[in-house]
């Protein structure tokens, strides 16, 4: 392939009004053809009218601050609750914002607190009665008469948004100063969508010279509480949350739609409200399904008023991104032409590059060009190195588009920042060039990929595929897990145990992973209770189905196991009740075996499940440590299960993971298939194209082996990090 | 101190019948008093008529193997779980006796099957109605019919007891061939008890030489299950668990008395059986207490026996002690004059000094005289080191000693064994004398010791006070604590939640000490879910108690802390659901702290609570691990809380605890004095004899220095183990 017929095209380009020359230059150098604004940014008319596309964003929900200022009652809010203060008296005053940022929350005092907020004794968990407390405008405080000494006291209440968030943390990234705070206005109210539709239309009048309207995003943020204190500054943050999306008017309206009435403690749930690591309660779905029904409705209305102005609408995948779930069926009916993330890594491509019913998918990548990173760890500022950053995010992600590709790529931030950094300049020319030839693979042809799917087994299953609770979860098995199969040469999809129950496990499946912890949304939880699960699942093991357990696969407390499969995995967790119980005295297996065939050094499957013990001599014990199982194996009739007490995305636990993918598959014999010899690199055959991608995911020269299906052998030498396209 | 006024007396001495010189050698080499018999050796009439007393080992329950024989329907039983099957059609066969020792157990067919086992489908949790199941005598199987396929069935099931558990062990160590093997019969027969008193009489007739009648002990021996697979030889071990109590006819009496019925299940419960590391629930409470009824009742007419021939009767701490429970005021009732157990260390040592009721008390030091210990590593065999092993528990033993004394010390086995060890025989002699001078400065004196008491609080309280699950269960954050505080110069007591509820605190309380895991007695588990226990505790710690939390303290999931007394921790711990909430970020303490004031290397709490994190400023972080906090201090009103992730038996963790308990008394002025500023030594000092013990606890030379109340500083050095009696 001709690097030269790779230099423009598929590039989006933060424009920036000031600095013309530059954005030009740049344009031009990283083969943009798009330009784009940023939240703080402005595209000056000599941009506007150059010859590029243009992206314009747009945040409808904090759009028009005038009208949100004039109408208090109409901005979004949220339930919280307060901080819980331990009685010292029978009397107890709640601050109900102490702790909380007062930039970003201002009490209800609109919706009648008698109605809506609720006051428990969290120590017995019992309501307080209304009777027995009183709010005081005033003060902001909630006074709870004759409490039990020492009980604990909690307020769920309603709160008023009046600080759009993302729009605060680039204001307080990029130093804002005294710009206005915008205000987000909820949408479900008529008179806001009259607003919006007719701001909107307006907007796009007023927006001739853009292309694509870029929504960032429809209407409700995801959950994102901050505090009052700098060494607290967020309280939660969960992408995948519907709390922003709670207001009083649209809990009226779930009323009359569903025929129930949703509480304050059906969202706040005893303070761990209906965060993403909690399997979904059927309320909870019911409530998400409400807000997917009002989001696709009012959302369809503001795309078709986007394409009457003959105009794309693009979504970002993130942010106001709550009831889009572009995983869904229902997705498609927004009619969107395309879907846009802010990225970091593998999974969050394949999220991007997965999405169906868009003809256009792109994936913005990081460093964001501003001073400082999410972290508020320096990036353009002095300190940072945003050529190193976005090439270590880029081999991440690079090896996710060898399995499935995007359309564009971009970058989003304050261009004049990038003056100083020359090297990060070149470096982004060549990684637009080599994102078009991996893209060009892609055309009219698939990677060469198992012949079967493997299955990711989560309580929300494919409305989190390729999703977890936000960017990168380190240490949570589910994640990393996505992580390194993101970028693995197998089809992957994503099933939840209503999914199991339904449908049961599809013919093409040979593998189901269940990765995650006691109780969470990712192993599974309180859906290892249903027997029926049990039954679908051993069943389809026992006909020859594989099984991998990662970390605390299957655990749940309500049995006589702690692993609800454990004698499928052969192996079970001590939680500390049956010390007195002695363990079958295993012997790690001495012999090599197939799942090890890559292992060369010390095992590191990062942070794992301690306590884990053999059930008898079935269960093979491939390694240990501190008398803990790390890896087993163990079959089921016909079935074979692996067990992995943890999971760290690196080199050695990939090869490990795609090894046990193929081992409980049955299938050893093609697992060599085009497969690198060297873990640090990774390839993909294209068999329209007859050609192979090699990529180096190290920051090392490398040295590498690819077996073709008929036995060839190609040598492959890579520079660090390099990539190389062979047409065989 | 002359020490050769030290050389006799207090020691109990295993003869052996066919090494009379050497018995009568070593008894005055190492100044016995004593000489006794064991399990598995004679005592000729060379030794019985020398001028030694003699202790008689004597265990009622397996003494007559023919009546026991004749009447196998009154063996003891107990209930088991049969191991579980997965239904694989809906036709279900359990093997009720695989996996468990066949030489130990057999199934109990002469009580109805029908009246007395359960099936249970444990993947649903629901028994298995009786019609659906069958039980074949021909072949020991339950046949289970309309089984739900792949959900996993258990029984439980009486079996009999075949082969007394002590009896079994002691052949198998020490190798007795085709020795019939004993077995254990239920006293609570009247057929039985009138044997078993004629056989304690005529027994009594026949040894006119024995002066002291060791009971070895009562009647049921702790539960100790054993498996069939020589890599499962044992199934469960449990000093503190009734389950070898239970039998048919038990279960009928306790009916009578307390007027309901138990259930199998009540005994199985899900397969955790009541294991001493659950939380006894009330039902259990009644099982005991009518265990140690019956147990009182009988026992005291055996002691009556003895008494009547003018001999002493000594019980054995360990082995047939369920019933006995020497921490109750009950205990009395048995008149017993002496009281010995077999101890490796500390904890094991203030058992048996604590125990009220009996004129004497002895240990049975360690190693026992046989080939291999309880590990099955060697002792007085080849590669065993029985002086290195004796001294290293003897450290731990004394300093204990130093706190409380007991009467005597001893040995148990077989006595020839020492013969290829001349520095065991030597060192033996040294201990001997070190330990009848340090029992001297007990004599009418009392060490210094706090002018407050520490209270530990499990949910076992008093009943396992000095007491886990058997020896040192090394981990536990109960017994780690426990084996520290053992030598330290506070008045210690042992708690209970209903102590708690029913008694408050006692006013000389300033500490408690709540050191366990998640849902165990230890910490409490369920008992944390009772508001009145948060209150009592509340009020306390507010009114200027300190509270130490070890571990899991307070741990229980029912609430919205994870810890129930979190806030007055300052921390608490993310056990996995709430990953999404931001943490408080901490700085830990820069400055020096009271509590640390002795901490000159790393920290190793051992094995710790991970995933503590800070709530916030008021806490404060004195050392943390992985950004978990590892030490914490708190106040709550007047009251101190210091939070400790682990805890582990060591000279700097013994040292940190002390500390913590003296800080959190608001007592650090009193902390120096008579203290060792040397962690690696102790010291006591006893005033009515104005004299100071200082011990070193190493294997090293230590230098150290006392500081006395007055101001005095005292140099001492002490060679590796060395202890030192100072008269000032």
């Amino acid at each position: 392939m001709d690097s030269n017929l790779f230099k423009k095209g598929g590039f989006t380009l933060p424009g920036e009004a000031g600095y013309e020359d530059l954005t030009l230059k740049l344009a031009k150098k990283w083969g943009a053809d798009v330009i784009r604004d940023s939240d703080g940014t402005q595209l000056s008319d000599k941009i506007i009218t150059s010859d590029y596309d243009i992206y314009s964003t747009i945040c409808l929900v904090r759009a028009d601050n005038e009208w949100a200022k004039a109408n208090r009652d109409k901005l979004q809010q949220c339930y919280i609750m307060s901080f819980p203060i331990a009685a010292t008296s029978d009397v107890v005053q709640i601050d109900l914002l102490k702790g909380f940022s007062k930039e970003q929350l201002q009490v209800n005092e609109d919706d009648n607190p008698y109605e809506w907020w609720q006051v428990f004794d969290r120590t017995s968990g019992e309501e307080v009665p209304k009777a027995q407390w009183q709010y005081s405008k005033k003060s902001g405080i909630v006074i709870i008469k004759d409490a039990r000494k020492w009980h604990r006291y909690t307020v769920n209440f309603l709160a008023y948004r009046i600080w759009e968030e993302i729009s605060a943390y680039n204001h307080i990234t990029n130093d804002w100063g005294d710009k206005e705070h915008l205000m987000p206005i909820e949408p479900m109210y008529e008179e806001a969508q009259e607003k919006i539709l007719a701001y909107l239309e307006r907007w796009l009048q007023e927006h001739p010279h853009t292309k694509v309207v870029r929504f960032t995003s429809m209407f409700y943020n995801f959950w994102w509480l901050w505090g009052d204190d700098p060494n607290r500054k967020f309280i939660v943050n969960d992408w995948g949350a519907y709390d922003f999306a709670v207001s009083s008017f649209a809990i009226r309206e779930f009323e009359k739609v569903k025929g129930y009435r949703l509480t304050s403690e059906d969202f706040i749930h005893n303070g761990l409200y209906n965060n993403s690591y909690l399997p979904p309660s059927d309320k909870y779905r019911d409530w998400m399904n409400f807000i997917i029904d009002f989001v696709t409705d009012f959302g369809k209305k503001c795309i078709e008023l986007v394409h009457k102005y003959h105009k794309k609408a693009y979504v970002f995948y993130n942010d106001h991104w709550i009831g889009i779930e572009p995983t869904l069926e229902r997705f498609k009916e927004f009619k969107f032409d395309g879907i846009i993330d802010g990225i970091f890594n593998g999974f969050e491509t394949r999220k991007v590059a997965g999405t169906k019913h868009v003809a256009t998918k792109e994936l913005r990548l990081h460093p964001y060009l501003f001073p400082t990173g999410v972290n508020g760890a320096g990036t353009f500022i002095e300190g940072g190195n945003p050529t190193l950053e976005t090439k270590t995010y880029w081999m991440d992600i690079r090896r996710a588009l060898l399995r499935e590709s995007v359309d564009r790529i971009g970058f989003g931030g304050y261009l004049h920042l990038v003056e100083g950094h020359p090297d990060f300049v070149e470096y982004v020319e060549a990684l637009a060039t080599e994102f078009r030839m991996l893209r060009e693979l892609h055309k009219d042809d698939r990677p060469y990929t198992s012949n079967f799917k493997v299955a990711i087994l989560t309580a929300w299953g494919n409305m989190r595929a390729w999703g977890c609770r936000g960017h990168f979860n380190h240490g949570n098995y589910y994640n990393e897990v996505m992580e390194s199969i993101s970028g693995l040469p197998v089809e992957v999809e994503f099933i939840s145990f209503k999914d199991v129950l339904e449908k049961g496990i599809d013919s093409h499946t040979k593998v189901i992973i269940n990765a995650g912890s006691l109780d969470d949304a990712w192993s599974g939880g309180w859906n290892w209770q249903n027997p029926k699960v049990i039954e679908i699942l051993s069943e389809w093991i026992w006909q020859g189905g594989g099984f991998i357990g990662i970390g605390e696969p299957s655990a749940n407390k309500s049995g006589n196991q702690y692993f609800r499969l454990s004698h499928i995995l052969g192996v079970d967790r001590e939680y500390g009740l049956t010390i007195g119980f002695d363990k079958y005295k295993y012997a790690p297996l001495k012999t090599s075996h197939f799942i090890l065939g890559d292992i060369k050094e010390d095992l590191d499957l990062g942070k794992y499940t301690d306590n884990v013990f053999a059930l008898d001599c079935d269960t093979q014990v491939l390694a240990d440590e501190d008398k803990s199982v790390q890896i087993a194996t163990h079959t089921f009739g016909k079935g074979r299960s692996v067990y992995l007490a943890g999971h760290k995305y690196s080199s050695d636990n990939v090869r490990l993971l795609h090894r046990a993918i193929y081992w409980s598959a049955h299938s050893e014999e093609a697992f060599s298939h085009w497969l690198c010899s060297n873990i640090h690199t990774e390839c993909a055959y294209y068999p329209n194209h007859n050609s192979l991608a090699v990529i180096n995911n190290s920051f090392e020269k490398q040295k590498t082996v690819v077996k073709s299906p008929d036995g060839t052998f190609i040598e492959i030498e890579l520079n660090p990090c390099e990539s190389k396209i062979l047409e065989l």
